[in-house]
């Protein structure tokens, strides 16, 4: 059941790209997964990949296309005509078109569209160009099964049908009334046991859950996945069904926001991949480098304030790369798991009280780690009041770092600001100023120097 | 159309519940969707949840219970008679009713399935219990509708009747041959188009993707992602139809899987939650404090082993946090983008081709923050020989960091080992250490002291 890609078979497609064997081609990919094809589709140079298009079913490539990145389709894509282009678009569901419309040069998408010959299919795909990024419109697509509740049982099997030829999974059969106003659904259960001379109006559903065009991407997104929806129905501003969004779609967009918070706490500011061209990922990667940079020149400034020190206790400088690493660990830690917390809605209780617990947490860990420094300067000898300077200044930090981590991303959110921003290289690189000078600080207080 | 839990709400919701007035709490949240129930239910003690969930119906009941948090459920259930969390348990399809009897106590576990009046139900838990953790056995359900090949369309439809009684969703219909041997699927519109004589043997769709009750659950995912399925269906080691899984376990599944790998980016080995007790998180978070504690006074060792860098080159010990962190950063940011890579299946090519990139990346990044660097010993007047020793020292840095940053996943990975616990604290912590190391060396080659 399971198609394995090796090297020999690739071997082979690209001798046939070469000797422009299409029909060889045809035959050898006929029962291959579209899934499989955009593995294969990856694998190739564009060039080859636009003549694999051009010799298969467009059915199967147009599936393919979606699954690719949209880099790689771009670049694909300019190696096929706008009439290639176009026979592609036509088998596509019209929220994948529109998608991939959207990615030409404006004076392609124009001809695409002209040429596309389904009119309503290329109507369909205009509308969904109209809608702003990130909205429900821009994410949903056209194809669904709607039935009026004024027909019969028998009459929407018969609508279905002709319905059904467009639409490759039957998710739920919204209802309507005669204006295209959304009323409710029906389950195929009520359709499979209801008889055939009953009334819509008698059996559908009139609970429906529902989001409208310009409802933002991430609502959709909790809304589908709080009520474990399958898919959702779009109205416009007047009430009418436009459109559904699909959970596959919502899949997509989980990972993506997923991928970004990783990459955000990572310390990476957009979208990029393991493949992208390196000057795409110094884009993405310096900007945050340069950042800590600065801080890391704020603690050399710091430090230098506290020169003095050097001549009667250096052995705070060698102390210095474990404080500001300590304090980075609990920021991050701790913002992490607030950052998570607001993503999935389970940060309850008041400031105060995650005030109090953060507090508890890092006088804990604090105490612990501190207790384990302390029992490190007694292997290594060293003066028992420097351990202690430097445990207490450590358990110090570490509630400061913790308390940062912790209120930082809360405050940002309540602002409406991201708060995955906050994690990473924002909160490690603060921390590690707050850090340091906290160390010495209360070190100087201490030791007196 | 959407529900909001005011405090008032809320406070009327906990009186009734106190006067113990099950009938109007009854009325009151008669119309209310479960996922909303189980906000409500997250907001009480469990107690409190325990009486509203013996207060409504088990129907509604049963499906919040599933949206909670395996530790609330477990509280609430507590205060609940085997007999009532029999009649939630009834009420579930089988993969989370077989969830929720393998979190309770064996003694309970017995008993409550003795108690489950429906003998196919229980029988359908015991069979799920005996599943590995983490196959598609654990994953699946029972409920699926099956059809077998013999049947004409009409029998086949008054079979489904039947069978959707216990069924919320048909996402495909399965048929089967005599023995139950899984041989394909039925599309919806197939059985909507065929005459109702014809039999299925003739209509249905022989290619179907199927997994077996050993596929492990990330094989699941990634097939159920990669061909895009909604639902899949689960064969035993004879071919034998036994369950399916949809795509909502593989949208949880997905989710928590990028959970884990954010958390092990920021430094957390166990999967825990914002509102979790301050000892689960302080054993989620010390282990890595700890280990980043060790590193750091391995950096205090190296910084002592560079000791006679204090009487001419104190400036040194003032950057050291500056590369300790750029060193972190850098190889942060290697690493995620390699994890997330290989979670994607998009690192291709040769290691080598992999090693080149990134020296280039390192490089480019390096020389640019080493000009800065320079330039802001230029600007603060400082010798330039020192500067010029910080910024190519900072270089090496940045490049060994990036390489560790990338080699240390993949090599993980090629080991079997989950790359995603390369990231953060570790490569923070051993990037520190070398880091470190490194500048000192290479700043006494330079300076000579």
């Amino acid at each position: 059941m399971k198609f394995q890609l090796t090297t020999n078979y690739l071997e082979k497609i690209i001798r046939l790209i070469a000797k422009k064997d299409g029909n060889v081609i045809r035959d050898l990919l006929h029962e291959v997964h579209f899934a499989d094809i955009a593995e294969l589709l990856e694998e190739l140079k564009p060039e080859e990949a636009a003549y694999l298009i051009k010799s298969l079913e467009s059915k199967i490539t147009s599936e393919a296309l979606m699954e690719l990145d949209e880099d790689d389709r771009e670049k694909i894509l300019s190696y096929l005509s706008t009439k290639e282009i176009a026979k592609e678009i036509e088998e596509m569901d019209t929220d994948d078109a529109a998608d991939v419309v959207a990615e030409l040069d404006d004076h392609i998408q124009k001809k695409v569209i002209e040429i596309i010959e389904d009119e309503e299919h290329a109507s369909d795909i205009v509308e969904l160009l109209t809608y702003d990024k990130n909205t429900a419109g821009a994410l949903m697509a056209k194809e669904l099964v709607q039935v009026k509740e004024t027909w019969t049982v028998a009459g929407c099997v018969r609508e279905m049908r002709r319905q059904a030829e467009n639409i490759t999974r039957v998710h739920s059969i919204y209802v309507t009334d005669k204006d295209g106003k959304l009323k409710g659904r029906l389950s195929l259960k009520d359709l499979l046991t209801a008889s055939v001379k009953t009334h819509i109006i008698d059996v559908y559903i009139p609970k429906v859950d529902f989001v409208t065009v310009t409802t933002e991407d991430e609502e959709v997104a909790r809304i589908m996945q709080k009520y474990d929806l399958e898919a959702i129905p779009v109205v416009d501003e007047n009430g009418i069904l436009v459109g559904r969004i699909t959970i596959d779609d919502i899949v997509d967009f989980i990972k993506e926001e997923a991928e970004k918070d990783y990459q955000m706490a990572a310390g990476i500011s957009q979208d990029v991949e393991a493949d992208d061209s390196i000057l795409e990922l110094t884009k993405a990667r310096l900007p945050w480098l340069v950042l800590g940079l600065f801080g890391g020149l704020g603690s050399v400034y710091i430090l230098q304030g506290f020169e003095e020190a050097l001549f009667n206790y250096p052995i705070l400088f060698f102390f210095t790369p474990l404080i500001a690493a300590m304090a980075g660990n609990v920021g991050v830690q701790s913002s992490a798991i607030i950052v998570q917390g607001l993503a999935n809605d389970v940060v309850k209780g008041s400031l105060f009280y995650r005030l109090l617990k953060e507090l508890g947490l890092a006088l804990i860990n604090g105490t612990i780690l501190g207790l384990l420094v302390i029992f490190f300067g007694f292997i290594v000898d060293q003066d028992f009041i420097v351990s202690i300077t430097i445990a207490i200044s450590m358990l110090v930090v570490i509630i400061i770092a913790a308390l940062i981590g912790t209120f930082v991303p809360i405050i940002l959110d309540r602002k409406g600001i991201d708060p995955a921003i906050a994690t990473g290289p924002f909160i490690t690189t603060s921390n590690d100023i707050f850090g340091i000078f906290l160390f010495f600080y209360i070190a100087k207080l201490i030791l007196g120097f």
